[in-house]
């Protein structure tokens, strides 16, 4: 957990940029700009079909809108957290954008925390854990050094001919992996589950988030039921993160073992920040979801460290509330308000973080 | 649920494969042959970087090994069960050829179970449920009906020419959607994180199966805990289970929300199987995982449906004990192997439950 720690100290800001793209989050001109790619590529011969081509175009005004608010928020905020579930939505063309967004968070030195909250067992919890760990299996691993080196020298040689760039200025890559320093992770299964990510995360300078009070009304269904030994099922799993983490200790005296803690349960994430000493929190649910900053300060610890409180429409959909947004603005001035009203935001956030901190 | 129970019927086998590849479930061949592909196209002017390229090629062995499967099969399983996590593991490439499984699987008429284990909350969850009701937003829904029509007139001229397609055979696609039946999830949120799913259920005629007694040892660390008013924890989630399906109860008396149990817990399996009589039970742990036929029978009904019995490794991977497979066979025998053999474990798991079923 040392490099996120480092990351909020720098930037002195311990808060995360949710990016959770939807379609009603979008600036419509970001949609118009799609559906126009759509009919011109295929009039200059694209021969997919009208909805596999859309969903390509899409998906990248998803990434699009991502750069956009990177760019405005990179020298202010340390992480970003991209929600995999709104690129899943778009199918594989929605999860080659997570990756890219990724990618390119991190290209701009932000720490990527991937809310991908998975759970399994076993050999398949290893398999997820490869978000944490790469490519189960390399090119490198079954060539020859020659074979390497040739591909390698004929990717070069060809690379100055390509013109293939996309909207991003990047060079258009498919076939790229995970690009995340952190991930979430269910308890449900038990250790079983978890072991994987945490080895993953020590081999690789990473970090796993483990849900133990989620921010949403009814995760008290299970999360909060009384057990016949006492205490609560969010409290059992909160033991269990502390001792997943236990041999995992940083510079900064947490693990790399974190828990997700809402911001909507006050009382209880300030018990819990008693109860895992050595365990560094996510806390969702400030702001839209109801939890202020006097709420989440209490996730903190005595030197104002431990937690990092994410905030995603917030942020990304501060645009929609700006007085200069209309559908008639052209695209850049669309993504010009985007980025500022996100920028805004998040500095309105790290200040009534700061400001909460300090009482 | 009457789809799933009507494939059963139809080939009177309760018994599901799980398509989870994995590096070392692959024949050599197939590696070797990912590796030459890399090699060849980059001669040949594919300006890709190596691991790039590599990851798509491996990638796509992956969905070789699965149409090997599926076609061996396909005329006596019911369903499929592509566990995600293994596609997820090679980046956006692997997860395009997870949806392409599930999409050669329904096109040869099998029942896709998706085991994604998604869990999360809200509008999130809502976007995993798009694995279910399909992509958010469609360009028919964006574009005018005109443009609609060229794009696809456009589509159809061009396609006589091109010539792209790939080793399977079909058109080489990129940009599809999710191709599932029915997908798992995990209930540690509460309801908030399942009515998503059960509504898309619903609305798509499909189904979701929800973790409540899960087959791995450590599972008991959360889900057996004792609660102060008696029961465990996973009898606590099957009650919900039951609850959250209620109002989608079918034709055969079973809802569109159904429970994994593990085989590796006969006597619990036995008492859900009275405690939810409208659920339907998905039961992984046959074979590797050490459930036996008699064991996973306790979890049927007295009409002997109400669930079906995963088995991976042990379809799968068959061909590794079989006597003609060696490393010096070429791809297509090696492949042939894989297929009979499958085949061959597919229907040795079929008489076996069925003689369970009897006693």
């Amino acid at each position: 957990m040392d490099r996120l720690i480092d990351a909020i100290k720098a930037k002195n800001n311990p808060s995360v940029v949710g990016l959770d793209p939807k379609p009603a989050l979008l600036p419509k001109q970001l949609i118009d700009h799609a559906r126009e790619a759509t009919v011109s590529e295929s009039e200059m011969g694209n021969p997919m079909e009208a909805e596999a081509a859309w969903s390509i175009n899409f998906a990248a005004m998803y990434l699009r809108f991502n750069t956009t608010v990177i760019d405005a928020v990179k020298d202010i905020v340390p992480a970003v957290k991209p929600q995999i579930a709104m690129y899943e939505a778009l199918g594989e063309a929605g999860l080659w954008m997570y990756a890219r967004t990724c990618k390119y968070a991190q290209d701009n030195g932000l720490y990527v925390l991937g809310d991908v909250k998975r759970g399994d067992i076993g050999s398949t919890a290893e398999a997820y854990a490869h978000h944490l760990s790469g490519f189960p299996l390399r090119f490198s691993d079954v060539a020859s050094a020659d074979e390497v080196e040739n591909v390698q020298r004929n990717a070069a040689a060809l690379a100055a001919d390509v013109e293939d760039y996309d909207e991003n200025g990047d060079e258009f890559q498919f076939g790229s992996e995970w690009y995340e320093d952190a991930v979430t992770v269910n308890p449900y299964l038990g250790t079983d589950g978890i072991t994987p990510f945490i080895d993953a995360a020590k081999g690789n300078d990473k970090d796993v988030f483990i849900l133990v009070r989620t921010s949403n009304p009814s995760s008290s269904e299970i999360q909060e039921l009384e057990l016949r030994d006492g205490g609560r099922v969010y409290e059992h799993v909160a033991d269990l993160v502390e001792r997943w983490g236990a041999d995992t200790i940083g510079d900064h005296g947490y693990s790399r073992a974190g828990a997700v803690v809402g911001a909507t349960h006050p009382e209880e994430g300030a018990r819990l920040r008693e109860r895992m000493p050595h365990t560094f929190f996510l806390v969702p649910g400030y702001g839209a979801q109801g939890g202020t900053a006097a709420d989440v300060a209490r996730m903190f610890d005595a030197n104002g460290s431990g937690a990092i409180v994410n905030s995603s429409r917030g942020i990304i959909g501060a645009w929609r509330k700006h007085p200069d947004y209309g559908e008639d603005l052209d695209l850049d001035e669309a993504l010009q308000i985007v980025g500022e009203s996100a920028r805004e935001a998040a500095e309105r956030m790290r200040d009534d973080l700061d400001s909460a901190l300090r009482h």
